[in-house]
C-alpha cells in the first residue's frame, strides 16, 4: 500500500556528521542508524538557508528563500505565499504542527487583505499553513513576545514552580549544591538540567505527537514533530549530561591558513563572540559532549516513537522524514553557530523511509544525489496523491530516488541563501543592509559564495574536502567561479514569483488569442495567415 | 499649496516619438505638448516589459516584473501583492481607475485565503488596488470572458444597436456604400469607424473622468484615466480617419543587416504574421496614418480635460502624469507590436505634471535621466504625503528631478522583462515555457538582452541610435556584455520577495537579540563579551 499519513521529524541544528549513521565514531544513535536502514539515506542535503527562520519556511512552502521572502529570523512570511497546507489540505491530508516552526504571521499583510488574525482562516495563515497541535519554538517567553507553550503549563503540572519555569528549570542546570544555575552559560553544560529527562522537551514533544496520532482518527495527516533540541541552550537532563566526553567529541576541523588573508565576510563572522567562544578547546570540550547527549537523548525518543508506530500499525502507512534546519559549526572553521556555508551549517541529515513496497528497491541505501530542502514538500504532495505544480514548487519530489521506476532527474545545482543584514557581522563589515546578502551555489564539485561587494568565496570539495582553502581570490579559479556565477544568474533570473498561471494553462494561453484575451488586427484574411 | 489629487492617464501602445514633444515632425499634438510645458518631459522612460499586463502592474505595484510575477497579459495578479490601492488609501487618498487596467484577480490565491472575490475587500483586491469607476479593457466583449463595460450600454443608449456594439459600432468602419466592415482587417481603416467622434471610447473615457472629478467631493484622488488607444484595432472615427496621409508617417527604421545573422529570438519574432504585414510599405502607409489619428484625437481630449481642470480650479492642486504602457513597433526594425526591447517598443512618453511651487524650477525641461515606469508609484506615495518603503516599491520617486532640491539619485541602469512562454515565437524556437524569458538592461548607452538558450543581444545607442546593429556576436563586445550581465546579476540577486520589513525593522532587530527573538549562549558572563 502506499503510504496514507506523513511524519515530518525535525531537528533544531543537528549537523549531519554527528549521527552514526554518517558516520560519527562515538555518537550513540541507534535508532535513528535503524531509520536509514528502513529508507533511503541522501548524504548530500543542503538547506535553502543555513538559519532556522528562512530553512524552515523553504521546507513549508518547497520555494527559495528569495522567492518566499522570508530572509531571517522574525521575517514574517509574506501572505500569500503558498504553503504545506495549501498544498495537502486540498488534497485532503491535515497538516499538524508539534513543536517548533519559527513561522511568524504577516498581520500587516493580513491587515491590507481585510484578514481576522484571529478567524479560523487567519489562524491558519499566520501559522504557514499548519494547524497547531502544540507549538513551541524555544523562545524565552518572558522576554520575547510569545505567550507561553503548553509545555510551561505542563512543567508546573509536574513540579516545576513559577511563571516561567522554562526558563528556571529546562534551561537551568543543577549546581553541586542543588542551587540554580543558568543553562545559557556554557560553563554549566557539564551539569543536567533541572527538569528530569522524562519531562524534558524532547520527551514532551514526543510524547505530544503520539497523542496526536492516537486520536487523529481515520483522516490521512502530516504531523511535522519539530524537536527545539539540540539547539542551544545546551543544556541536557541526566543520565545524557554524562553520557560523553571530551574524547567523544569529533577534532575541530580547522586550519590556520582559515585566518590568513581571509574573506572579510567570514573574518567578520569569525569575530563574532559565539565563534570566538567556540575557537577555545575547553569550550568545545564542555559544549559538544552536551550537545551529543542532546542528539542521543533525542535518538532514544524516535526509538520510542517508532516502537510506537509499529505496534499500533502506523508503520506501514506512514511515510516518515527526518531532517534538521541547518547545522552547527561548533568551533570548525574557527566558527561558532551556523550562518555559512561550510559543510557543517548547510549540509542537514536527510533521512526518508516509505514504507510502500515500491520503495523496497532502496531500502538501506545511501543516495549522493544533490537534494534540497525545498524537495521534501514536493515528495509530501506526491504521496498525498497530488501533482506537483512547478511553478509554484520549486523543489522535486524525493521519491525517484526512493522507487527507481525511472532514472530520478539530477538536480545540477543546489542553492543556499542567507541575509546577514540582522547580524553583528554587518556592522563589523560597515556593509548596507540591501547587500549584506549571501548566495551560495554548489554543483557537486564546487562551492562558490557570493557576496556583493566582495570577492567570492570558493571551495573544491574534491581536492579539498574539509574545505580548509578558500580558492576565490587565486588566478586559476576563473573557469570555476565563471562556470558558478552563470549558474547563479540562470537560477537567479527564472521566474521565481509566477505563481498563478501553471505551465498547462501557459500552453492552454498560448494557443489561443481567444484564451490569452488579445486581439491582433490584420491586413490579409486571417485563414490565409 | 502641494497637489492634493493626482490624474494618471495613460495611453495604449503609444509610441513616445509620435508626438510633437518628443521631435515628431508632422503629428498634430498641441495639447499634449503644451502639457510638457507645465511640467517636465522625461526623455529616457522605460516601462519594466514592453506588453499590457505586466508593464502595468508594474505601474500599480512599482515593482518590477519579476517581483510582482504577473509576467504576461492574462497572468493573475497574486493576492497578497502591494498595490497602489494598498500605498495610497492609507494615506486618505482613494484610488480609481477610469478605464483599462488588464489586472486579472487571483482567484485561486483568495480562495486559499478565504477571501470572497464578491466582497468589498475581493474586489479591490481583485482589481488590483483599484475602486472601478468604469473599467473597460477594451477586449472583445462577445469572446473573452469580461462582462460587457458600460461603454457597451452607452453605445446602445446613442443609437448603435445589437449586443455587441463595441464590436460591430466601435470596431467597425463604414464602407462606401455605407456598409459594415471589420476594423480587425487593417485594409478597412482608410475609413471612418461606425461611431460618430464624440461617442468613442476616447470621447467616452473623458467624460467618464470629468464626471468622476465633478462628483469626487473633498477626499483626494488618484484617477486612472486609462485610454484603450492607440491600441489596435487601429479604428479611428471622422474626421480623424482622413487627418494624416502616407506622407505624415516617419520613414522605417530598419536596416536590410538586421535580417542578417539575425539573433534567433528576434527572427522569431519577425517571422510572425504581424511583422511581415508591418513590414510592408503598404500595410504601414493605411495604417499609421490611422493610428496618428487617433493620438491627435486623444490629443484634443487631453486639450478638453486640461480646460476642465483650469475651469474647475484642480489644475492648481492636481498632479497630472502622462504615459503609456509600451510602444509600437509599426514596422521598425522588421517587426510589428511590440514585445522586443528597441526604443519603439520599450521607451515611453512620460509627462509630470506638478503645479506647485517648489516645481516651479524645472516647468518647461525635459529630463534626460534614466527613469522607469516603477517610478510612478513612488511619485504617488510623496505627493499623497508618504513616506517611499524601499523593500516594497523598488522604483525611486521622480519628485527630486522636478523640485530639484537636491541631487536625484541617478539610476545607474534599466530594467525590462519579457515571457514571451504565451507567444508563437516560442514555438518557432522550440523553446521551454520556463526559458522563454528575457531580460533587458540598459545603463544609458549599452543596452543588453539576456535570452536564456542564446547568446545576449547588444546594442550601442550612442554609435548606433537607432538600433540597427546588434554587436552581440561581435568579440570586441565582450567587456560590454560583462559588465551588463554583472548588473544584471546584482540587480536578480537583491531581495525582491522580502516585503515584510522595513529596513526600519531589520535595524531595530539587527540591534536587539530580544526583538530578533533569539538567544544565544556564552562562555564568559555576557556583560565583559
Amino acid at each position: 500500500m502506499t503510504s496514507k499519513n506523513i511524519l515530518f521529524i525535525m531537528c533544531d541544528q543537528l549537523r549531519f556528521d554527528y549521527l552514526g549513521c554518517y558516520g560519527h565514531p562515538h555518537i550513540r544513535t541507534p535508532h535513528i542508524d535503524a531509520l536509514s536502514k528502513r529508507g533511503v539515506r541522501f548524504d548530500r542535503a543542503y538547506v535553502q538557508s543555513p538559519v532556522c527562520g528562512p530553512s524552515r519556511i523553504s521546507f513549508y512552502t518547497g520555494r527559495y528563500v528569495r522567492s518566499h521572502g522570508a530572509t531571517w529570523n522574525t521575517v514574517p512570511l509574506r501572505v500569500g505565499e503558498v504553503t504545506i497546507g495549501d498544498h495537502l489540505n486540498p488534497l485532503g491530508m491535515r497538516t499538524v504542527l508539534c513543536g517548533k516552526s519559527h513561522v511568524v504571521a504577516d498581520v500587516a499583510g493580513m491587515a491590507r487583505l481585510g484578514i481576522d488574525p484571529h478567524s479560523a482562516a487567519g489562524q491558519r495563515i499566520g501559522q504557514g499553513g499548519f494547524e497547531v497541535w502544540d507549538r513551541h519554538d524555544g523562545v524565552h517567553p518572558a522576554r520575547g513576545k510569545k505567550k507561553p507553550s503548553h509545555y510551561n503549563q505542563y512543567l508546573n503540572a509536574n513540579g516545576y514552580p513559577g511563571s516561567d519555569p522554562w526558563e528556571h528549570w529546562a534551561n537551568a542546570v543543577q549546581g553541586d549544591d542543588g542551587e540554580a544555575l543558568s543553562g545559557w552559560s556554557m560553563r554549566h553544560l557539564d551539569k543536567p538540567a533541572r527538569v528530569k529527562a522524562e519531562h524534558s522537551e524532547t520527551a514532551y514533544m514526543t510524547d505530544r505527537a503520539i497523542e496526536f496520532m492516537t486520536s487523529a482518527g481515520p483522516t490521512p495527516w502530516c504531523l511535522h514533530l519539530s524537536y527545539i533540541k539540540p539547539h542551544w541552550p545546551y543544556v541536557v537532563p541526566a543520565p545524557y549530561h554524562a553520557m560523553y566526553g571530551p574524547d567523544d567529541v569529533l577534532p575541530v576541523n580547522r586550519h590556520a591558513q582559515e585566518l590568513d588573508n581571509t574573506h572579510p565576510v567570514l573574518a567578520a563572522f569569525q569575530a563574532q563572540r559565539f565563534s570566538r567562544e567556540f575557537s577555545r578547546p575547553d569550550v568545545r570540550e564542555r559544549v559538544i559532549p552536551a550537545y551529543m547527549g542532546l542528539i542521543t537523548q533525542i535518538d532514544d525518543h524516535i526509538g520510542r516513537l517508532m516502537a510506537w508506530l509499529d505496534a499500533s500499525g502506523h508503520a506501514e502507512n506512514t511515510l516518515i522524514v527526518f531532517t534538521a534546519d541547518h547545522g552547527d559549526y561548533l568551533g570548525d572553521h574557527w566558527l561558532g553557530e551556523k550562518d555559512l556555508f561550510h559543510e557543517a551549517s548547510v549540509k542537514v541529515p536527510l533521512i526518508v523511509v516509505d514504507p510502500s513496497r515500491q520503495a523496497d528497491v532502496s531500502r538501506g541505501t545511501v543516495c549522493h544525489a544533490l537534494v534540497q530542502a525545498i524537495d521534501v514538500l514536493p515528495t509530501f504532495v506526491e504521496v498525498a496523491g497530488g501533482v506537483v505544480p512547478p511553478h509554484i514548487l520549486e523543489g522535486q519530489s524525493l521519491l525517484p530516488f526512493l522507487h527507481q521506476t525511472s532514472a530520478p532527474t539530477q538536480r545540477p545545482y543546489v542553492v543556499s541563501e542567507y541575509d546577514y543584514a540582522y547580524r553583528e557581522a554587518r556592522h563589523l563589515l560597515g556593509q548596507t543592509v540591501r547587500d549584506a546578502r549571501l548566495q551560495m551555489i554548489f554543483d557537486g564539485t564546487h562551492k562558490l559564495i557570493n557576496a556583493p561587494g566582495y570577492r567570492p568565496m570558493l571551495y573544491d570539495l574534491q581536492a579539498d574536502p574539509h574545505e580548509l582553502q578558500d580558492l576565490g581570490d587565486l588566478p586559476g579559479s576563473q573557469p570555476a567561479i565563471a562556470r558558478l556565477l552563470q549558474h547563479l544568474t540562470d537560477w537567479s533570473l527564472c521566474h521565481h514569483a509566477q505563481i498563478t498561471h501553471s505551465e498547462a494553462q501557459v500552453n492552454a494561453i498560448a494557443g489561443s488569442e481567444e484564451a490569452a484575451g488579445i486581439y491582433i488586427g490584420y491586413w490579409d484574411a486571417r485563414a490565409d495567415g
